[in-house]
């Protein structure tokens, strides 16, 4: 008999949950939708609770008695938590056994914590969790026998790569063992590639979000465009795969054919191609160590050509170079980067500041905002702490930025 | 305490033994070269001697006492043995850890077969053992516990982009179980891919044995000229990783850096990229399944552009359409392929038929030749018989030809 995987989605109603579900539902023998959370699409989760017949589902708190009366209306016994305690709830439900960490942003960081610490299997598409609380997360794993597998194409192309030996411990590559030389992590190089920065100054916020490959969210479109991105998710494979900054390097893809690479000690460099859709590494991710067909559109190869590398300018791509200087400062750092950035994107996303505004907003709330260094106790209410100070300096930042 | 590995170097002086013998020069601590074999570079055969001071060496019969006499006179102790015979002591010796197999042509066939039968480590260049005695091989590798790992670019590339399950034990692959859709062997294309037939049928000698990217020899070459090489391959890989010839794709990449690729159920293509050196599939393989450092050039990616997949045309390479067809028709048919390709190419390259004449050929060869059908306890006997009637054949289809 086939076990059945419980699963818990959280941040059902956004692009990864919907290819999350789509997986889900050609494979029920596999899967079973035990839990979902939704945030502002509530008429879409209400839409999925009836399509999937979750046994809970997580609302935020205002909205849980109309939900629950909604649900119960249309004949469906599903049990409405609600908030941030709701979520973590969930996620650590003795019921569940994988937790899809798909909420973005901070909102996503407890109940991902959560998750670790009561051992899950999570499937991690949340960056804040790496980017803000490496460390903690990292050391919640290790400490309570959790599993973390990534969901970011590029993360997953990587682990995909690695070793079985360190994808087993992944937290811990005692790397000179295992023969891995470096990661090299693709990128777009976003829609300004191919621009001069001068042109990039002048982009309007439509031409910003243009993403060449990816149909994504704006402003993970606007991190693409400055490539703090990948700048994010430099951060987080340092976490991931335990290995300093200097270890991954960048390199710019334009086709995005090539998710990432792992290079090793004799020469070989390991890739993983595919088609530019989610659903592969989030199917990858549900069925490893197996494989389940995903769905997803086969890469055609024979349709393929002309697959460019090239080597990220560092000037015209700042935010890179920061994301660089934040991992090598610490996780403070990192912290205070990923706030400024997300005030930045949207002071630029509101007209207030130009997109290459954006990597000198960051540099300056990096160089001048003070914040206590964290060590490895730190816990989430001095991560938070951090953040919320790097956003209230940022935001003063903005203001004079704007008006001067 | 580290193990040594010991290790025979069958055919050591030809550019699999020079490439094997750099890397092991450069990591003693490793590997113990305890034996080594060449026919026709004596001298440098006796170099190696004096450099790596095996313990056994194995010349041509004739031979063994010249060859003696002159390590006695260096002041070498190093047991000299001679012929066939000699290559099979030496590859079943029980001081005999990991045979490189890397004899060119049917020649390498009996000590490649005795290493299997003595359960060894074997390190597989020699392309006959598969394409004239794959069955016979494989048989004796899962019954006697042998281990191969093949040395070809193509199918290290393969092997290291299947899973770990698999790579233990990839003479039976259960591949719906693993997740394996296909496997992708790239071919450069060798010197023709932008020519037309009619200039391919002009070809001199010099321009068929140019190959783009690799240094090889001349009858490999040719045959990467009528992409006969690639059908020889992808007759290899259908044995090595227990696929049948449909679950194998060709996909022409003229720039070999992609060195094969291995497609997954969930839409993930793993692919191993490299420079083209041989180094780095032998130190895999010597090392697996850990790494170490194999001197070889590390790729620069950023120096990258323009990687191109092209379908193979199998009206210009019909060798490529006669590998396929001659893998399905079962062994019988591609020992006579092998022979056939073999005289074919011999009567090119001293000027009696065009290039193009190879694939017609072969053809007529795989099609006019009668041989009986080998069932799975044929042995090394019933191939050199069927090959030798093949050769004859083809011979005598030779001169047909060239007298027209």
């Amino acid at each position: 008999m086939v076990m059945t995987q419980r699963i818990a989605v959280l941040g059902a109603t956004g692009s990864i949950g919907d290819s999350t579900l789509a997986i889900l539902a050609a494979q029920p023998q596999h899967y079973d939708v035990y839990a979902l959370s939704g945030f502002r699409r509530l008429d879409k989760l209400f839409d999925l609770c009836q399509q999937f017949l979750p046994r809970r589902v997580n609302v935020p708190t205002a909205a849980v008695d109309e939900f629950a009366q909604r649900l119960s209306a249309a004949g469906l016994d599903i049990a409405v938590v609600g908030g941030a305690e709701g979520l973590v709830d969930i996620a650590t439900d003795s019921q569940t056994d994988t937790v899809v960490a798909a909420i973005v942003g901070a909102a996503g960081l407890p109940s991902t914590l959560a998750a670790a610490r009561a051992g899950k299997r999570i499937l991690l598409a949340n960056k804040e969790a790496l980017v803000m609380a490496g460390q903690v997360m990292i050391n919640a794993v290790k400490t309570h026998g959790a599993t973390l597998l990534p969901l970011d194409s590029e993360h997953n192309a990587i682990f995909q790569c690695l070793p079985l030996a360190i994808q087993q411990d992944h937290t811990q590559i005692h790397q000179p063992d295992h023969g891995v030389r470096k990661l090299w992590l693709t990128a777009s190089g976003g829609p300004f590639l191919q621009q001069s920065f001068e042109q990039m100054r002048q982009a309007s916020v439509a031409e910003a979000v243009k993403h060449p490959n990816w149909s994504m969210g704006q402003k993970i479109s606007v991190d693409s465009a400055t490539m703090m991105n990948k700048g994010l998710e430099l951060i987080e494979a340092c976490h991931l795969f335990d290995l300093p900054e200097d270890k991954i390097n960048v390199v710019i893809h334009p086709q995005s054919i090539i998710h990432s690479m792992v290079e090793y000690s004799d020469g070989s460099f390991l890739a993983q191609l595919g088609s530019p859709d989610m659903k592969t590494p989030i199917a990858h991710a549900l069925s490893y160590p197996n494989r389940i067909d995903s769905g997803s559109q086969p890469l055609d190869l024979y349709a393929l050509s002309g697959l460019e590398f090239i080597e990220p300018d560092l000037q015209k791509f700042a935010c890179l170079r920061l994301a660089r200087q934040a991992m090598q400062a610490g996780t403070q750092a990192t912290i205070v980067l990923n706030a400024a950035n997300e005030i930045a994107v949207a002071a630029f996303l509101s007209g207030q500041i130009r997109l290459t505004d954006i990597a000198d907003v960051n540099e300056q709330a990096l160089t001048e905002i003070q914040v206590p260094l964290l060590n490895e106790h730190a816990d989430i209410d001095d991560i938070l702490a951090i953040d919320k100070v790097a956003r209230r300096h940022t935001d003063a930042l903005i203001k004079k930025l704007a008006s001067s």
